[in-house]
């Protein structure tokens, strides 16, 4: 320390300040900073990060041991994607897609839909274009936008009024089309749609697809990017619609997948992009100056799932597991008081927090990283973490900092986790009732 | 397809036409989407692209192995690193940099070398920001660059004129300080260095090294990526020194550095970055709408060997059969006519083809993608693949276009090659001084 002083004085430097790039020094801790370790601390049940608790399959996890067992898979393969996992790719979506996708110029595999999203968003959004972000988004949508230099757009979901006698379902959260219409310009170069719904659970349906086809076609320099990741796991008989599938769309939408969440395999990160091929070529080229290639061991494996998967019924059986943890946590929550908004697809649930009032500090007072004091669903989140024993995510990190109070009655409760994990979490939430933060 | 048409024409819709984002509109295929085929086409022996073509070391597989047997390791980990790599990460780098190195905020993993320099770049350049990349420079610097709309400047690095009787080496390359000094401005954010250094073999000194640093520290914007990834392919004594320990630099230099490399794993793409806190949290909050995480096993298993290797000798062994094979490609380029430029370090050889002439289109009818009709070492280095049976690189796809004439009289072959097949190659090259295209 001492002659590293001595050497800078000596040599008269000016002294070194860091300013990180203008395009991601909004760039903070997210969500996950605050309460990971938060959840950690007070041993809570942590229903916040979507990513299962049990292990994948075990044809799935055999496929990755064969694969280092039998060797010669440990280099450099393919940048724009493994040729056994874009040829299985192939196989397997072409009749979900009515045509044959090519494997080597309309699929690029990616490291997780994550790395797919932001090679999409960087190979197709200039500085200054404006990029449609329907609210609440997974949040990794905004900062891949932040780097390419786009602007984003934000459309929110609403909930319908209760309606007295009828269920609360995802199905009444709904995106007011002449909203979404009033938000396009011709500088709109990208729509970002997410179909099944994290954090609602909202599955769309074929006339609110084709209605946002209708004004997508009226933007000639319009792509759509489907992240379909959780296109698996859809429940009550609810049927997953592909966009690119609504006429006349496939030319612009980028279709995104998951084998970490098809798989149970999120610590895999393996994903891919399926569309047409100029836009295909555009991310392929982006991809390789950014991890250059995906693992090739991993894509081996997730080919082999992919090859084995349907002989095993297995896309069945992963919906009929995840049927019965929804609803193991929908009557939780309702018999919690937080009357839930019963998902028709993927693995979160949005829990009413209204009744629940917090007095003086509490709930801002627990907070480790200082995020989100002024929000009524982060301080309760927190409470929930400290008080009750259960941890949600507070879905308005999930929104612009202006529409952040949109969502601030509702805490993301995540159900894709082992049974007895979900009914800890059941007697734990019961006691919300008995609490004076209950309002009844 | 004609259901789509008529109803494209019955909603009048304008026709869609997509445009490539500006900033990665000038991506076009890389050289290795000429060379890799036209190997496979013509069964040349592969010393082409710079992954080993033999298996990692079995303790470095069986960790993979036993990650995946033992289970619990299959979702997402920590997002700037799995916790077990970074710890390992610091306990086996503090020593060679003099400092507790803190896993938690003065290290971020990343998909491979390639995805550390891209989440760098991204977070330290702003639109406008120049970069100074030292030719021939690695090409994924580039696109990375572009990405984050920095203006590229080139220095390139220049060999010695030949002394007679003295060995040819890769010491012979030199950085010309002033050239250097004077591709800098008010606007120079980042320089990228690479040592030991691909393609050219050098491993810089003591005193270059300091040289860089005294011009470094004149601009108190600057920041310094030391590409590291060679690090443990040092031959003949040459010793590798970091950048980031010559006094000053610590504050602004980002370590890279690559388990592909050092592990012979180029799949598994598990790398890092090593720095001062501040540019580490900008990577890390980069890093997180990138990819978000890294997989979780390979990192586990990285983890597993780095813990391993020091008692198990393996950095020794490591370099003693690169050592070797270094030895046995110098001593065929030379029998062959193609005088080589001794590496000490890194895996490659630039190879002299000034001595060999192309007749009529020779070297340009063979080409896949049509790219570098006009430049003698991709002539020479499709010829030496049709024709003689290797594959090598041309080097100027490693310049930028103005500087690509520099590099024309080397091809670049790469010895991570079992001994056989280097066998195979030297067997090949021999037949050159045969031809009619050998100029004595
Ligand atoms: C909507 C959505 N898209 C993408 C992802 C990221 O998927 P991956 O883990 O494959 O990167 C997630 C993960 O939570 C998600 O919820
Ligand atoms: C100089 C240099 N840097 C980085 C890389 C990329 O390393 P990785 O495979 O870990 O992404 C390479 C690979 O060839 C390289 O030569």
């Amino acid at each position: 320390m001492f002659r590293r002083t001595l050497v800078q004085l000596m040599s008269n430097a000016k002294p070194f300040t860091f300013k990180p790039s203008q395009q991601t020094s909004s760039f903070g801790p997210s969500v996950w900073l605050e309460f990971s370790p938060l959840s950690v601390k007070h041993k809570s049940v942590n229903l916040g990060q979507g990513f299962p608790d049990f292990e994948p399959a075990d044809f799935v996890r055999d496929a990755l041991i064969k694969t280092i067992e039998k060797g010669g898979l440990n280099q450099y393969t393919r940048s724009a994607g493994h040729p056994r996992l874009v040829n299985a790719l192939s196989k397997f979506y072409s009749p979900y897609f009515n045509r044959d996708i090519d494997p080597m110029t309309e699929i690029v595999t990616s490291v997780g839909a994550s790395e797919a999203l932001f090679c999409t968003i960087q190979s197709v959004v200039n500085p200054g274009d404006e990029v449609i972000l329907i609210e609440p988004f997974f949040d990794i949508y905004l900062g891949a936008v932040l780097m390419a230099g786009g602007v984003p757009k934000y459309v929110s979901l609403k909930e319908e009024p209760r309606v007295e006698g009828k269920k609360r379902t995802a199905d009444g959260w709904k995106l007011d089309i002449n909203e979404f219409e009033q938000a396009f310009s011709d500088k709109t170069k990208l729509v970002i749609l997410n179909n099944p719904h994290n954090p609602v659970g909202k599955v769309f349906k074929l006339d609110e697809l084709t209605e946002i086809a209708e004004v997508v076609k009226k933007h000639p320099q319009t792509c759509v990017i489907s992240d379909e990741v959780y296109e698996w796991m859809t429940y009550d008989n609810a049927e997953h619609l592909r966009f690119a599938n609504i006429p006349g769309m496939w030319e612009r939408t980028i279709t995104i997948g998951s084998a970490g969440k098809t798989f149970s395999i999120t610590g895999w990160k393996v994903g891919w992009c399926i569309g047409p091929k100029p836009i295909i070529h555009s991310i392929a080229m982006a991809h390789q100056y950014i991890p250059f290639s995906v693992p090739t061991p991993t894509q081996e494996a997730v080919a082999i799932a992919f090859e084995e998967a349907p002989a095993r019924g297995y896309f069945d059986q992963l919906k009929k597991m995840y049927q019965a943890k929804r609803d193991q946590l929908v009557s939780a929550l309702a018999d919690s008081g937080l009357d839930p908004v019963i998902p028709q697809g993927a693995y979160f649930i949005m829990g009413d927090i209204s009744k629940i009032k917090l007095f003086g500090d509490q709930g801002q007072n627990t907070s480790i990283t200082g995020m989100g004091k002024h929000l009524h669903d982060w301080n309760v989140c927190r409470w929930l973490t400290t008080d009750i024993g259960v941890t949600a995510i507070p879905p308005s990190s999930f929104y612009s900092d202006e529409h952040a109070p949109l969502s601030t009655n509702y805490a993301r409760f995540c159900f894709c986790k082992k049974e007895e994990v979900l009914e800890t979490a059941r007697q734990n939430l019961l006691k919300v009732k008995d609490t004076e933060n209950y309002q009844k």
